[in-house]
């Protein structure tokens, strides 16, 4: 729609804002406003349009939760980039705030808010074909399926925050300090993770101390692949073999590669910085 | 061997002191000095003397653990009453440890402490026949294997522990202060938990939030449904049916119940209280 316009990818914790002009970023700028920190979301909108030009400006992320400016909608998947653009929350006549996608598939409820705009960009951009399996890895990991370039399923493990909330509050706790890599512990939680009993495999990390049987050094990146593994037998059990697109930096990308060809599937890592540039360039454009 | 001994159920935050005479507790009280309370066991000790009578003493429990008197040793399942009673870790001729009891089958590692004592006398009391399947719910839920009146193998998982966690500390604590119960909201939990992907069920809880689908009221008794469906799953999904012996108070008791009919299997609850006691008087009649 517009040639220049402001994208901000909000979330709770961190803000990115990016100034775009045909297609291209030629300012951007990471601070810690995330939704959590703020209050006046007006007056943050301003005070961008101030350092980064009056401009038009689409807002995506947690700003759109409860907790964050206005609550913006969900658009059931399937959802395309025209459903996004389509859907917008309006602030004002320059001002809008991207949906969230929601899902009831198999009866299981699931929502997202933000990771749609870099799964849409990923396959907008190239970086993944418009028929594939995305996952974003982190405290609440999605698996999202395209088809066609629409998202048109998608699950949401709470991988990330079962680890943090084990190393920092269980029983385990003293034993998960250790460092976390693609190390043969690592892939014998991934392995363990195939027999789909989490909380009896979890206990073995403290009997493995009573017994002996496993160094402590190696119990955080045993439980990492635990956790891992867990997720991505769950996704990938009983799908034919396919490449999963890994949308995540290295350090946790790298560990996810590492579960998924051991359960027999490829991986490949994608820029998630560049997908969701794509992604919000994408729905700017289908803007009516 | 003693016609009249004392028996202390000994664990971290808890104890219990029988006095027992020709197989009948003619006294018992319980108190509040767990393991973790106690710093001079053999004063303890002899203050239970002073109070019970000056007689021969066994112990079980957390008094046997790395944080208790003194480490005693695990037992290799399977065992019995009498390999128990042959392995006792000795302080002095009238006082006594009974050991744990470990496992690698599988390639699982697992330890019970305190445990071994219910189970064992669940069988030499004739609560549960001598080949069962029993189950002691809690933080750590302990899934026995009885054969031929031993212990032959045994499972551990997280499942209280992993609810405790989420109660209080994860994203998903403000919606899960609700009561728990035999509820539909249960059995839907134990339903879901037939998919065996406890971190992307879990997540489910949030979006039902997030899209109204079920009343925050409801979301305690989901998730407990989750995961001790989840537990129960895993621990019958591919056995014949069978008759699960719960050991527990009724109200963790009922919910286990419930969850094992919605997988089809039977269930009956034993007297743990019962089962202790006859299983340390069968460990003292066997001691040499």
């Amino acid at each position: 729609m517009a040639n220049t316009f402001l994208a901000v990818d909000w979330g709770t914790t961190n803000r990115r804002v990016y100034r775009i002009e045909n297609g291209r970023v030629t300012r951007t700028e990471r601070d810690g406003r995330g939704v959590t920190a703020v209050t006046d979301f007006a007056a943050e909108v301003e005070g961008i349009r101030a350092a980064f030009g009056d401009l038009p400006m689409l807002l995506a992320g947690m700003v759109g939760a409860n907790i964050g400016w206005r609550p913006a909608p969900y658009v059931a998947a399937p959802a395309g980039v025209g459903d996004l653009a389509r859907s917008l929350l309006r602030i004002d006549d320059r001002t809008a705030i991207v949906p969230g996608v929601s899902t009831l598939a198999g009866g299981r409820p699931d929502v997202m808010r933000g990771e749609e705009v870099q799964l849409l960009g990923a396959v907008a951009a190239g970086l993944a074909p418009p028929d594939a399996l995305l996952v974003q890895p982190g405290t609440h990991c999605k698996w999202a399926r395209m088809e066609g370039g629409r998202l048109t399923g998608f699950t949401t493990a709470m991988t990330g925050e079962l680890f943090a909330l084990l190393r920092s509050h269980s029983l385990l706790a003293p034993q998960l300090s250790g460092a976390v890599g693609v190390t043969a512990a690592f892939l014998a939680g991934v392995e363990e993770a195939r027999r789909r009993d989490l909380a009896a495999s979890l206990f073995g990390i403290r009997a493995a101390r009573m017994l002996g049987t496993r160094d402590d050094a190696d119990a955080a990146a045993y439980a990492s692949g635990l956790l891992i593994g867990s997720d991505v037998t769950a996704r990938l059990a009983d799908s034919p073999p396919d490449t999963v697109h890994i949308l995540s930096g290295p350090e946790l990308g790298d560990l996810y590669v590492a579960a998924i060809h051991a359960n027999g599937h490829a991986a490949s890592l994608i820029d998630s910085h560049a997908a969701f540039l794509a992604g919000i360039i994408a729905i700017e454009s289908h803007c009516p």
